[in-house]
């Protein structure tokens, strides 16, 4: 069921899309990211940050179990998504988002059992923020080069 | 109890301060921030971002019922709490913390019925995380302005 309260375009089943308040502050703004009584909040199990730099990729991984709820307060993000899920209505397609201040300042949830990776974009390191809902579990997640064949999207191509 | 696994520092009693692992990678670290299964683990409430630019500072908060758990994922920060509660063994103490990477990776965990505040140092906006354990509520909490005489800390000298 992807939901957005941003754009009409479709997403991967699965996959939701919200705006995030960004409450402007001359000293600095305050910028949310997850509360838990969001509607799609499912739990908490580990809040970790991981910075990317310029140039730089990290792909691909896919989860078992964990639910990722993403955002990027600082810098600016290329995420993208595929779906080679068997028998959804969105088996074969790619997502390709992009995430950072003012703008795309949201939050996106990656359900398991969908390949993601993410890229900085511009020339300063950005920051990816994951609520996920487990901890960080070594044997519920599975990693693929980021040139996989078997995954249609060859990054560091604009 | 105050608790610390870096310093040696006595903190203001219920403040607890723990290192935090940075997982170095050329393409970025992965900063860790906090897990559903660490030991001093509440509950999630609300997780978000205070950004605060240079020069700024950000005071004086007091919560009844939140606890704050804090860490510096990008650029410096410092952060003073102040202990006026009745009958602790730190009452009327003053505590001057300074937080970011990559000396200083921590996590720092206020209980509720403190004063803090912080401030930017240097020259780059930093960015403050807090994995609060109820969401945002404007009734439990009080504040005071940066300069209040009733607290012994004067902002911006160093």
């Amino acid at each position: 069921m992807g939901q957005s309260s941003m754009s009409s375009e479709p997403l991967i089943e699965g996959v939701t899309l919200t705006v995030l308040r960004q409450i402007g502050d001359r000293r600095g703004a305050v910028l949310h990211m997850l509360r838990s009584d969001a509607p799609e909040f499912i739990g908490f199990g580990e809040c970790y940050f991981s910075e990317v730099v310029p140039g730089s990729v990290k792909a691909w991984k896919r989860h078992r179990v964990q639910t990722q709820t993403l955002a990027v307060p600082v810098g600016r993000v290329r995420v993208v998504i595929y779906d080679d899920r068997e028998k959804t209505p969105t088996s074969g397609q790619l997502q390709i988002l992009e995430l950072g201040r003012p703008d795309a300042y949201l939050r996106l949830r990656i359900p398991p059992g969908l390949w993601y990776g993410f890229e900085c974009l511009g020339n300063a390191p950005a920051l990816l923020a994951n609520c996920a809902d487990t901890p960080h579990d070594p044997n519920e997640c599975e990693k693929c080069p980021e040139d996989d064949p078997g995954i249609p999207y060859r990054w560091g191509t604009r």
